[in-house]
């Protein structure tokens, strides 16, 4: 979170300054939260519209974010964390093919909310960091579907790597087809769910 | 074909003209076709690189192409009529799993050879330029899809439109698969092809 913290070693206790740090971070709050919603429906949205949505100045945004390049990628690194920490609340026992469908309904969410975001950044932030957002989630999905081959519930005639890759267009291709109007947000997740569980069944 | 056109009411008939028309010709193919291959790797592969791999001056390629814009929209529409042509072509009678199986073959090889090129245009041409290059080809597949949903060989508990957007999203993301190593151009097709049959199936 490169430019969301208080400067180190910054005098405490003045009420002013108590202020003035309370206040940074609330435009802090704002400014990435801004971002990450038009940047998520509009790649190409620019410094001046992020901060008239976070209702602060230009003047203000450069001050916590030097470039937008830095933004895109506090913005990114927010993206990634909260995937990880909501992946983790997954429940990955019992059947295989449940753990699956309920790891596709959270996927599903962070799909929707981070994936145009992490187009819009691959302009921008070197593909290592592109990258990042689908490791940690990938590795998960692999040990599930390893679980599942073994025990019959998914299909094990087709290279894992290439059932991943499924995974992953079909959850961006749900998120598209959300934003082309061709499906609702509501009925996205059950369709995801049910079709790449039918694409992998044993 | 913008640029590719001799100028109406050029006289015919001297040597001369005909050579420098034949030379305008092959040059003309040769910009193209190294445009076509270089844009599906680099999306952002510039004119100069575009005009070094076909073999000609870049004052040559900008007299034939005035903008890159240019280029890439002629690139584009080729990569659209090929696109229409090999589709005409598919056997789209018999059994809808067998008519679909021959229609992602085909699919598949023209999603490998233009899709990240179609991605590369998605920044430089309007909208509806790129929608154009899946409006037909998704046109073939509602109806092949629309008659093996009637006699069973499809399921028909989800939209339609989400049925083509998955088919969509599984050709693309084969391609990325293939670009990104982790599978080979050679299994793709049979990959896509299992896969899409068994999320669709009645």
């Amino acid at each position: 979170m490169s430019g969301a913290q208080n400067a180190p070693g910054a005098p405490a206790g003045s009420g002013a300054d108590d202020r003035k740090r309370a206040d940074a971070r609330r435009n802090i709050e704002a400014i990435v939260e801004a971002a990450t919603r038009l940047l998520a429906v509009d790649p190409d949205a620019s410094v001046s519209e992020i901060a008239k949505v976070a209702g602060v100045g230009r003047v203000t945004l450069y001050g916590h974010f030097a470039t937008r390049t830095t933004l895109l990628r506090e913005v990114v690194d927010r993206a990634i964390d909260q995937t990880d920490r909501t992946l983790a609340g997954v429940d990955f026992d019992g059947a295989p093919r449940e753990a699956l469908g309920r790891l596709l309904e959270m996927s599903w969410q962070l799909t929707h909310r981070f994936g145009a975001l992490v187009v819009a950044a691959s302009g921008t932030l070197p593909p290592e960091e592109i990258r990042r957002a689908h490791d940690q989630p990938a590795e998960r999905v692999r040990l599930l579907l390893e679980r599942g081959r073994t025990d019959g519930s998914f299909r094990a005639d087709m290279p894992i790597e290439w059932q991943i890759s499924v995974i992953q267009a079909v959850l961006h291709g749900a998120s598209a087809a959300v934003h082309r109007g061709e499906i609702t947000a509501d009925e996205a997740p059950e369709l995801v769910r049910s079709t790449v569980l039918a694409a992998l069944a044993g």
